[in-house]
Order: structure tokens, then C-alpha cells, then sequence
């Protein structure tokens, strides 16, 4: 198997019928990477961009990819990482982040849920809940995200969700009938809020198993152990139904985000909320108080 | 298993928690098709609506209900069947249509391709063909239903898909990428051109099993062979993980549903296409020549 410039083929892209070599692979994704940026405007000039960091191979490969476009292009970078409290795994995966940034060159802050709000997940995990540990994780984790990201004087925050991630939970959201949800897996993700520090998603369009490739061809260092509270059960399905499609029709991912986006761009406007202020925190929330503060009083 | 008026049920529907009897769940049946038919008004005062019938047990449950509606509702109704020439298939099925439309005093009309069109379906097939039978059949099936209709006096053409029917037609166009069919798949579907006879779904909401166990319990004679030609992998991958979803959250068909009319309602404005008249047959059609034209022409 050969690449069209003449060299050994390392990766052979169904969907496309393309087969790279090592060097026309890592070139090919850095243009992609660029032209999303450039088509949603998810980056400009003089910005300043938080990568949320967690140790897994998407966000050290945005990191990367980031790095190196930040050379060539004027946007600044910080790395920000979350410590959730899970022993034998983040731990594990925030000295990595450290590795990387150092190797980078790249400020890395670390913020912890201990420290920040008061509980490690493990703990959380221990409580009599009603919720699953994903459920408080995640409200945590996208609040403390976009407060600090805000306060370290960022403008966006560049999160690592790859073609999979993405069109799995478009799928998820349509099944489950949540329109509110689905209305809100766009690119450029923005709320009319000025506390709310627009989310952005450069690798939305590259498939996951060419992160694995990218991380693995440039010898970036990234933490492959998953999490032990991960379980979810729904996701598993929708993603082996994607797979399956995949292997039967090669272009179903990006059909589907495809899709996704013409509905997205007509739905947009009309899905478009104005939030308020948490009257506990300040933070940006729908309701009155926002969901971590309604956690965190239960807790 | 007992339904709440005592008696002994037939049927639990998961999705509800509902236990019903034959007799409740006959009248559950007819207040859901009721209920669809107001919500969306897909059938109004003196409407003359042609019922697409191919004596499967949707159609002809269809035609069942819709005729006790008329016993009540001032509208009149006519059965439409078309004979593809499939033999050994569809001529079994017509003659149950005929024996149904007898017995509920419904004037049935039969259209075959053979004698509208030239060809009968047996015939394509065995011709060199770059496109499956499926294509073939449904286009000229579509086209007949909407002339004979018209040609009837009728305004509205009623068809018998079910809920389970439009779940994987929709998820199959997202999936596609094929957001002009995907804004095709309402309760309620119009093109604005006078001679597309709008087509309305009575049935949408009624789970396929249900179906089954209205013909059943009616002993309505239904046809339950499958076509010989039908061979949709790509629809039974998506049936089976519906199927399986269903099981694992047993709302899920119609929280799909909702997604898409919340979606279809925000985008058939925008999605609401004008038709021009075939050059060469004078129906409607997107393009200058309609397909069915253009399918002659070729076979």
C-alpha cells in the first residue's frame, strides 16, 4: 500500500479512499484542523485559546496541533486541566499534561474539584445518589472549565471532541428527544452570556482512530487508561451501531455531520438562549441557580 | 396481566406502562389515529381521500380504521392499490384487498404498471439494471398513487406507514446526509404544486406490533408474505438497532419521533420546494422530466 507520493502508506482512509504515508498523513491532518478553524472563524487573530487538557489522546493531540499553529498564526495557548479526585487515573494522566506542556512550552494550570468546590469525585462516587458519578462530573467539570477559562483572561475554549465523540452524541441526543441538547453540538458553541467563554472544536471532523495515528507517529505521550466510573451503556450502543454503519457505507460519520450542520445552521437562531446569572455563584446558568450549586447544596 | 377495567389483557405496551384488553385497546387505537388526524388536520370536512392499499396489515388496518371514522366524520373514501406485477406476490395480495373492500362496501381500484406504464415489475427486473428494483418500483409507485388520486377527484392520498416506518426512514436520511428526503417525512407532506395531491399518515404513531395485533384481533385477512425483490440491508441494520434501543428505553421510537417533528416544523419552511410539470408527462416533478419519464425512456 503506497501513498500518491510514492512512500509507504501508513494509514488508508475508507471513507476517502486515500492512503498517506507518515508525512502526507501528518500534513493532511494539520490542514484540516486549519481549514474547520477557518471555516467556523474558531480562532482569530490575537486570541486567546484554553485547550481543556486532559491527558487523553485527542486534547494532547489538539495541543499539539494547536502548538504548532500558534507558531505560524497570532492566537496564544494555555493548557487547562480539570483534576476530578480519581486516584490511580487522573493522577496518572495530570503528569502527563505536565510532560507535554513542559515539552511544549505551554503554561499548564491544573484545577481541582477538592480545592474549587469541595469534594474529589471519589467521594461523590462513595455518596448515596441519585445521579450517576458522570452526571456530576460533567456539570463540574463544563463549570469549572469556562470559570477558569475566564479568568485566566481567555476568549475560547478548545475542547478535544473528535468525529466520534461528535456525531455519537448528536445521534444520542436525537434519539432521546432532547432538541435542546441537540441543538448544541455545533463547532462554535455560544451562549448569549458574556460570562460564557465560547466552546470551540477543531478536531470535530477528524476520526478518532487518526488521533490514535497522529499521537502515535509523533511520539506524543498520552495517558490510554480510561475511567473507572465510565459505563455508559447508551453511548456503547450508539457507538457500535455508528461502526457498524461505517464499515458498510464508509462516509455515514461525516454524512451524518453533515447532516447535522444544515440542520444546526437553521435551528441555531431558534435554539439560541439568553442565560442569566447563578444567584449563588454569578455563573451563567437557564435557570435561577445553576446546576452546580443545586449539587453542590445537595452534596 | 390485567388491563385497568378488569379484564384480561392482551397486550402490555412497554413504552407506557399500559396493560389493555382487546376491547381497550381497539378504542385506543382509534383515539390515537383520532388524535393524529386533529393534530395535524390531515383530514377534513367532504375530503375524498384515496387509501394507498397493498393488502399488507398496515394499509389494510388503515383502511379499516378510517372507515369506521367515516361512519362518523363526513369524508369519503376510496381504496387505491397498485399492481407492480410481481407474481405469485402481488396478485395474491390484491385479491385480500378486494375481499376487504367488499366486505366494508369501499370501491377499490386497481392500477398496474403493465398496463399505466408498460413494464411490469417481474420485467425490470430481469433487465441489466444499474439501479436496485426498489428504485425503480418506487418511483413509479409514488407517481401512480399521485396521478390515480388525483384522477379519482380525490384531495388527499392516505398511506399506512407506521411509526416503526418513519423512526429508520428518518434516521436512514440523516445517516444519508440527505436533508432534502429528510424534510420529507412528516405527518403531513406537500409540495407546492397543484397536481401533487398532499400524502397524510394516519398511522405514524402506531407501532408497527400494534398493527399486527389490531389485524389480528379484527380478523381483518391480511397478506403477510414479503415481497421477493425486497432486500434493504441497509434499512434491516437500522431496524434492528432501533429495535434494540427501543428495548433498552423503551420511549425511544417516539422520542425520535418528537426530535424530527420539532426539527421537521422549524425546517419545512425553508425546505418547501416548488414543483415544475414534466415536459414530457405533465406531473409534478423537481427537475424538467420527471423520473418516472426518465426510467421509461432508459428501460
Amino acid at each position: 500500500m503506497y501513498c500518491k507520493c510514492g512512500k509507504k502508506a501508513i494509514i488508508f482512509r475508507r471513507y476517502s479512499g486515500e492512503k498517506l504515508c507518515e508525512r502526507c498523513f501528518n500534513k493532511s491532518m494539520i490542514d484540516r484542523v486549519k481549514k474547520v478553524i477557518r471555516k467556523y472563524s474558531l480562532i482569530e487573530k490575537n486570541d486567546r485559546v484554553c485547550v481543556a487538557v486532559s491527558g487523553g489522546k485527542d486534547s494532547l493531540v489538539l495541543l499539539h496541533i494547536l502548538k504548532k499553529l500558534s507558531e505560524k498564526y497570532p492566537f496564544d495557548l494555555i493548557a487547562l486541566t480539570i483534576d476530578e479526585g480519581i486516584e490511580g487515573y487522573r493522577d496518572k494522566a495530570i503528569e502527563t499534561v505536565k510532560r507535554n506542556c513542559e515539552l511544549l512550552g505551554i503554561e499548564s494550570r491544573v484545577y481541582s474539584f477538592k480545592k474549587e468546590l469541595g469534594y474529589p469525585l471519589d467521594e461523590i462516587v462513595k455518596k448515596d445518589r441519585e445521579l450517576s458519578s458522570c452526571s456530576y462530573c460533567g456539570v463540574f467539570r463544563r463549570y469549572l472549565l469556562n470559570k477558569k477559562t475566564r479568568e485566566l483572561g481567555c476568549n475560547k475554549l478548545a475542547v478535544g471532541h473528535n468525529l466520534d465523540d461528535e456525531v455519537q452524541t448528536i445521534l444520542m441526543n436525537f434519539l432521546r428527544g432532547d432538541l435542546s441538547r441537540f441543538g448544541r453540538t455545533g463547532p462554535y458553541y455560544i451562549y448569549l452570556n458574556e460570562r460564557f467563554v465560547p466552546r470551540i472544536k477543531p478536531l470535530r471532523e477528524i476520526p478518532e482512530k487518526e488521533n490514535v495515528v497522529y499521537a502515535l507517529s509523533n511520539n506524543i505521550e498520552v495517558e490510554f487508561s480510561t475511567c473507572p466510573y465510565s459505563g455508559e451503556a447508551y453511548r456503547n450502543n450508539i457507538r457500535e451501531f455508528l461502526n457498524k454503519m461505517e464499515l458498510e457505507q464508509p462516509t455515514t460519520k461525516y454524512s451524518l455531520l453533515r447532516s447535522y450542520d444544515k440542520i444546526y445552521s437553521l435551528l441555531a437562531k431558534s435554539l439560541a438562549k439568553k442565560l442569566k446569572y447563578c444567584e449563588k455563584c454569578g455563573e451563567p446558568t437557564i435557570g435561577n441557580v445553576c446546576k452546580t450549586c443545586e449539587f453542590l447544596e445537595e452534596l
